[in-house]
């Protein structure tokens, strides 16, 4: 077979003049990136033979980390024995501020960038990494919901939902601004860390429901036929998204089998879609069993939306029916952080009970995994 | 709400001295790219104000192409007028030969590359792009097939499947060497060319079902317990995947509300998927109404191999039962080109039946979607 293989390669290589859109295939692979060595420190390299200064723009290291140089034209970084986790990076070259690896063909989005990852193993990157075990279907559905309008959403079904007939809690996952029904299914590694917790025993098994949240838009771009724009800060905080929100619980109920009681359903969300969760979750006290507020930006409705009125009378209706967690994350770092303080302390002094994780780090999605990881594993026990 | 959105925006960039991560979604946006003009040619812009020389590798214009530094350090390139098409690029730098446009958050990976890419609207780049209709949903699923492992496949159901409780046909589509379960899916946009071909009324409903044709891994890079290996050349033209085939199809017809006799299923592929095509229709005559062999690998296979064995006989057999399409496709410029007049020749001498379609350009994606197109229009009427 070798023989084969390799005479197809010759082949294909001959062609090569033609062929732009394949030629790149076929680049020598001596400079590996990222490299992950025995103690766990990576070492990143790429080939710019002319350029005069490459830096590292990484999680895994502090600060913009100067590269160096060697005779072939590789520029190489080798870091510090690195910490279990799943880490993000690009290049600047020569003020290009943002070159992606072109040896590392793993991507993740953040709203308009694409970033360059790599898992260092262990405890926690293991959680984000596929393993040998029953895995879930992940879809992209489109749902019809209030306005009438298709809209796009991706669902994680956990392995053995299509052989079983039972039924099945949900776990509404919410987006932030600039994200879409695509973020918490790639970067924020959905199906990784729900098929490796209940395959450990360490959650329910559960469907997962990643919806839209930006209700100008019916999908994420490229998706929509609104067509490819670049992707930026957009968002609804003017009320619609939560307004739309039980035409969704509908559809998703009509579609999946589901527990439709209270107990049954748990809402989250990151930044924008902590703030769309918390404004849910008492909009619709009937609704949700479980709420994670996940660096949730408290305060930033639109302001004169009836939705957003009432805080007080509305929580103190929620609080009420109770509720088996009301769970508030963040990182030390998070420019949130002071509106979370401002927004516990209301809580407190009303006397409702939450659960407090604080975190270190900033408004990342280092911490959205991590708080993902520990919230599923409270859920529907 | 604008108001709300700048200070949500302007507290992001605060505490952006931290964020690596995010820092990226703030830079300008004064260099849009790519940016397609009135009359349909479009303009490419990469900042790079320390560069010596910045070329453009992209199947919109003929040769790797010198881009021109603007006074403000972005290089610069437009295009003749294109023709509606669905176009690939990106940029040489100073000798790094593969620099993804940072500016375009558009990539689709082609084995080990990531490119950017484009459309340029009218006929055919409208059916690559999503539009204001029904849509089909598409699924990454496990399943357990004859070899007793999981494997990942992506599955395209058509829309309006869930409400129904009709059966419907199905098409097989296979991926080249090099390719995987994501590969159809992502590059190919089979999503969009079957939902924008079954909302027009000119292809079928169907269902698509595209399998991971590489044995010796059950997912695509990253989503399988091997880990994150760069995607190479790899792929099974040793028998397994023809023999594990029957077990694919059962399993799919136990899954899913498929109609299962042979009038109502197709297979197709590209490259080794065309090789996988030809071995598994004739190795399983009854199974297949249709077959499709896009710039098909035909002669390819492992020597010694049962599977492989006895092609004139097993041709026979396959072609007395008769076919309601047999359809080979191929460039004018394809490296496989000749192989395929072999072929074609040892058919025309049994005297068997079959459409043959050749078009311009070699071995590339954008044959393999137009071939697409205009194969699923034939089938299943």
């Amino acid at each position: 077979m070798k023989t084969n293989l390799l005479t197809l390669a010759a082949l294909f290589i001959a062609s090569v003049t033609t062929l732009h859109a394949q030629q790149n295939l076929w680049q020598k692979d001596a400079n590996v990136s990222p490299e992950i060595n025995a103690d766990n420190s990576v070492t990143i390299r790429l080939y710019a033979p002319d350029a005069e200064c490459v830096k590292l723009v990484s999680d895994c290291v502090e600060g913009d980390t100067a590269m160096t140089r060697r005779e072939n034209g590789v520029w190489e970084y080798t870091s510090e024995p690195l910490a279990s986790e799943l880490y993000c990076y690009w290049f600047n070259v020569d003020g290009i501020d943002h070159v992606n690896d072109p040896m590392n063909s793993y991507v993740m989005r953040d709203v308009g960038s694409q970033m360059n990852y790599f898992i260092i193993p262990g405890e926690r990157g293991d959680l984000y990494a596929a393993q040998n075990i029953p895995h879930g279907t992940m879809a992209k559905v489109w749902a019809e919901v209030s306005d009438g309008r298709e809209r796009r959403m991706t669902i994680y079904t956990p392995a053995g939902y299509e052989q079983s007939k039972g039924r099945y809690p949900v776990l509404y996952l919410l987006h932030g601004m600039g994200g879409d029904e695509d973020a918490w299914a790639a970067t924020g590694r959905v199906a990784e860390i729900m098929d490796n917790l209940i395959a450990a025993g360490k959650a329910e098994p559960m469907i997962v429901v990643m919806t839209n949240g930006c209700t100008q838009h019916v999908a994420a771009p490229g998706y929509s036929h609104e067509g490819m724009w670049r992707p930026y800060m957009s968002g609804s905080m003017d009320g619609s998204f939560e307004t739309m929100f039980p035409s969704i619980v509908e559809w998703v109920d009509d579609h999946y089998r589901t527990k439709t009681k209270r107990a049954y359903r748990a809402i989250a969300g990151l930044s924008m879609g902590g703030f769309h969760s918390m404004q849910i979750s008492k909009e619709y006290p009937d609704m949700f069993n479980y709420v994670g507020l996940f660096s949730a930006a408290i305060f930033r409705g639109k302001e004169g939306i009836a939705t957003y009125a009432d805080l007080d009378a509305k929580l103190a209706r929620q609080f009420k029916q109770g509720m088996e967690l009301y769970w508030i994350a963040i990182g030390k770092d998070d420019f949130l952080y002071d509106e979370n303080v401002r927004y516990r302390d209301l809580l407190d002094k009303a006397g409702y009970p939450y659960t407090y994780r604080e975190s270190d780090g900033g408004h990342i999605w280092r911490n959205w995994r991590i708080y993902l990881g520990e919230f599923a594993q409270m859920l529907f026990k």
